[in-house]
C-alpha cells in the first residue's frame, strides 16, 4: 500500500468464528478452502495492510481476526465478500467486526517501506510484535462536559503512564459515527504482563473515571495467514509416519 | 410514488443476514433465488422508495439493509412476506429491524419527480450518496424535563453544529411507541471524514448529554439491488476463461 | 367466552417466530402444517379470546402473535402444547411470551355480547381496530417510594394526556410476579401517527420519568388467523394461470 | 429423602427447553425417549425431592423444570448427566439452572414423612400447592451498607405484609458464591391473583427499593412429571378411532 | 511444569459447552472421541497445570472447564486448537474462556513437588480440594479514585473475614488488558456452605461496594479429566448384563 501524504485510511477489525461443523469435512475438502481463503486474502495485500492474529486459546467467542488498514472502505466491502464465498469462508461467521479511521495518514505496510520514509516519525508499521491488544472504547458523556483544559490535562497524565512502559505502542483509531464505540485502540507488545501492568496502572487516572465501555478486549496472537488457517484444523494427534 | 401533501409517511429500515448454507448452494439455485428477490423486490418500486445499502466489510451482524418509505404499512407487511419466500429469502434473517414515521411528508423519490416539485425544499430525496449512517436513537427521560426554552437553545446549538458540515445530509424519523426507539436518524454523506469529524463536534453540545442509547450504528454503501446481492455470493476467485 | 361477573382474567401474548427452514418445505406440507395450526386455534375459540397479529415487516425478531384471554391459566398451557405439535407448529420458537392477568373482568369477546351486556362500560371488546401497540412495562422502584398523593396526580395527568387522543384506546394488565415486567400494556387504534404523537406528547409527564423499561414495542397489524398464517409463506412472484 | 437434622440441603432449579426437531421424530422415538427420561427420573426419587413443573403456555424459553433438594450436590450431577442422555434429553438443552442451599435443613418430602415429624413446624413440604413462582434475586449492594437495625425492620415490614396473604407460601434459599444470583426465591400458592396482589403491595415495602434484580420470574405449573412430559407432545388434533 | 522463580504465569479457564447431536452418535464413534481428546489433553500434561471440573447438574450453560497454568501463552493456543480436532471437541463450543496471569510465579504442580519446594509458602497447589468457585471480577472505576490507604484498609477488612473461614483458599489472577474482566478469582473447599457463608459475610464489608461485576459464578466439581468425560454420555439406564 502507498503511503498518501495527509490522506485519512480506513481501519476494520473483523473477527472470524469458524463453525465446528467445518472440522467434521474431509482433508482435502478443508485444506482446499484454507487455499481459497488464503488466495483471496494475499490478492489484496497490494491494496491494504493485513494483519492475521489467532486467539485459539484465549477467547471462546471468535477464533481469529485482521486487523485491516485502507484508503479505500470498498476494499473491505470485496475482499470481505469474496473471502466469505471461499471453501473455509462458507463455515464462517463475523461475531464482531469494527470500522474506524485514522485522523490522519499514519500506518505504513512493512514490505512498502521506500528509502525516504525511514526516520518518518508520523508512520506507525503495525504487525511488528507478537501479541496485540484490541477493544472498542467509549467514554462517558461526562467526559465530553468537562472544561477542556481539564481534559487535555488528564490526557496527559494518561500519555505520560503509558511512556513509563516502553515495550508498549499505542494505536487510536476513530470511530464517531461510523460503528457502535467511539474508538478502536490497538497496542501492540511483545510482553503481555507489560500491557497487564499499564492497563493496572491507567485504572487511577483521572481519565480512566470516564471510561463506559472498554470491552471486549482481545489479545491477538501474530502469525501468518497460513499459520493461522492450519490452527484452525490442527491435528489432534501427530500422525505417525507409516514404515 | 407519489407524493401526498400534508400526509406523514412510513419508513423501514430492514437489516438481512445470511445464512452461510445459502453460499453452499449450486450457482444456478442462487442464481433463481437473487432473480426472484430482485423480481420482486422491483415489483414494489412503484408503490415505495427503496435504496439497498451493503454492509460487507463494515459489520458482522448484517450483510444488507433497505431504506424504505411508503405512504402504506401494509406495503412493509406484504413486500417483506413476499422477499421472505423467494429463493434468497429463505436463507435470510432480520437480525435489525426498524419502524418509524415522517412528522410530515417528505420524502420523494428521484425517479418520480415532477417538475412542479422542482425547488420544494420540504422534500428529501433520499439515496443520492454513497454512503448513509443510520442508528436509532433514545433520549434520556431526564431530556423530556427540562424546560423548553433550554431544550430549543440546545437543538439549535446541534443544528448549527451540523450547519458546519455541508457534505452531510441529516433526516429523522419518529418511533414513539411504534418500534423500541424513539427515533431513527439516517445521515447521508460521500464523505465518511466528514460525518465521523460531526459526530465527534457534537459530542461536546448540551444535547449529547442526554443521549441514552445511539446505537447499533450502521455504515451502509450505497448500490443498485442487483449488486448488493451479487455481493452475497461474489466469486471467491476470479474464474479464468477456458481457452 | 362467557363472562363472569368480578373474576379476574388471565392475559397471554405469546410471540411466535418461523424457523426459515419450513418455507423450503413442499407446498403440499405446508398447507398441512397451516390447515392443523388453524384447527387447533380455532377448537379452543369458545374457550378464550384469541385476536391473532402479524408483525410481518415491522419486526425482525417475530412473526405474529396473539392476544389471548382466559379464566383458566390451564387454557394457554393447552392451546399452546397442542399448537407446537401442529405441522406448522414444529417450524416455530417464541422469542417472546407476555403474561398476565386483569384485576377486574374486563374483556369480552365480540362473538359472545349478550343484549344485556351492551352498554356495559366496565366491559372491553378488543380487537376491533387495526393496529395493537404491545409492550411490557416495568416502573423504577423509586415510583414506589413517592408519596401516594404525588402518584396520583402523576397518573391523572398521564390520563388526561391520553384522552386527548380519542382514535387510541387502552388496555392495562398487570404481571407483578407472574412474569419478569409488572404491566403489560395493549394499546389499540387504526392511527399508527395518533398513537406516536400521544407517546411522544407522554414523554413530558412527570409519571414518565419513572419508568424503568417500556421496550420491547410490538406494533401488530390485526387480521384473521387464516391471513396471518397465509402471509407465512405469501409466494413471492404470482402465479400465472396456465393457459 | 430422610431429613438429617442440623444439615443444609442443596437446591436446584434445572430449567429445559425442547428442541423442535424432537417433535419431528416418530412416534414410537419420542414415547421410548420420554419413558426413558421418566425411568432415570425415578430412580432418584428416594434420593431427593423432585418436583416437575410446565411453563407451556406461559413463557417462551423454557418448557418445564424442577424443583430438586438433596443432602449431595453430587446426586444433581449425577442426575444431570443420565437424564441428558434419555432419547428426550438428546433433545433438551437448558437455558436457566439455578443452584442454591438452604440455610437449615427445611426441606421434607411428603412421600417420606414420618410419625414423629408432624408437627415439626421447621420443614417444609413442597409441591403441594398447583403454582409455584420462582426466580433468582440480588439486592443492591447499598442494600448491606444499610444499619443492621434498619435492615431488620425493613425485612419485618416485608415479612408483615407477606403474611397478609394467607395462600402464599415463601421458600427463601441462599446462593452467594454458589451460583449468579443472591437467593433464590420459590412462592407457592393456588391462586396467581393472591401472589399478583403481594408482589404488588410489597412494591411499596422499604426493602423493595434495594432490589437489584428479580427476574426472570417463572409461573411454573405442577404436575406429575409423566404429565409434563406428555404436554411436550401433545397431539394437535385428537385422533378420530377408525371404525 | 518446573516452576521458575519469579516468572509470572499465564492462566486460562476455558468453559466447554457440548452440543446435543454428539449423544445421538454412536457408542463407538462417542468412545474414540473421548479417548482422542483424553489423550490429546495428556501430552499437555508435562507443560502445564492442567485441572478438570464438572459443571453438569450445577449450570445450564457449559458442561465442563479447565483451570490452566501455563508459563508460555502459546500452550493454550496448541492445546485449545488440538483439542477442537478431536471426535469429541468437534462438538464443543466454548460459551466462556477467561484469561489472566499471576503477578508472581505462584502456582506449582502437585505430580511436580521436588524435595526442595516444601515449605514453600509461596506456592499453591491448586485442586487439591473437591469443589472451585471461580468468577470473573470487576470493580467499579469510584474504587480506583479512593485513597490508597482507604483501600489498603479495605482490603485488610476483607482478607480478615476470609481468614475467618479455614476451609476456603484464596486463588487470585489478574487480567486488566488482557480480557473482559480485571481479575479471574479461583476459590477452593471441600464445604460449599462454607464459601456460601464467606461471601454472604463480605457483602458487608466496605470493599463489597465497589463491585461492579462478580458474575458468571462458577461452582466446578472435581474430577479426573476420563471421568468428567464419561460424565458427558453417562448412560440414561444402566445396562443389565446378558444372562
Amino acid at each position: 500500500m502507498e503511503i498518501i501524504p495527509d490522506r485519512q485510511q480506513f481501519v476494520s477489525f473483523p473477527f472470524y468464528r469458524l463453525d465446528p461443523v467445518w472440522r467434521r469435512l474431509s482433508d482435502a475438502e478443508r485444506s482446499r478452502g484454507k487455499a481459497e481463503f488464503l488466495e483471496v486474502a494475499e490478492s489484496y495485500r497490494n491494496r491494504m495492510i493485513m494483519l492475521p492474529y489467532s486467539l485459539q486459546g484465549v477467547r471462546g467467542d471468535a477464533d481469529f481476526f485482521f486487523w485491516l488498514v485502507s484508503y479505500q472502505l470498498d476494499d473491505f466491502e470485496q475482499l470481505s465478500a469474496r473471502l466469505a464465498n471461499t471453501g473455509l469462508g462458507k463455515y464462517l461467521s463475523k461475531p464482531y467486526s469494527y470500522l474506524s479511521m485514522t485522523r490522519r495518514s499514519i500506518y505504513i505496510d512493512a514490505t512498502h517501506q521506500h528509502e525516504g520514509q525511514e526516520g518518518n516519525r508520523l508512520h506507525i508499521i503495525p504487525g511488528l510484535n507478537k501479541f496485540v491488544f484490541v477493544y472498542p472504547f467509549i467514554k462517558t458523556r461526562e467526559w465530553y462536559g468537562l472544561d477542556k483544559k481539564v481534559r487535555q490535562e488528564a490526557m496527559m497524565e494518561h500519555v505520560a503512564i503509558g511512556h513509563k512502559y516502553q515495550s508498549v505502542k499505542i494505536n487510536t483509531t476513530y470511530s464517531y459515527g461510523l460503528d457502535d464505540q467511539e474508538f478502536v485502540l490497538a497496542f501492540e507488545s511483545d510482553e503481555p504482563k507489560d500491557f497487564l501492568d499499564l492497563v493496572m496502572e491507567l485504572r487511577e487516572s483521572k481519565a480512566s473515571a470516564y471510561t463506559l465501555k472498554d470491552t471486549p478486549t482481545f489479545t491477538g496472537i501474530r502469525h501468518e495467514l497460513a499459520e493461522v488457517l492450519d490452527l484452525l484444523d490442527k491435528p489432534a494427534v501427530t500422525k505417525q509416519p507409516v514404515s
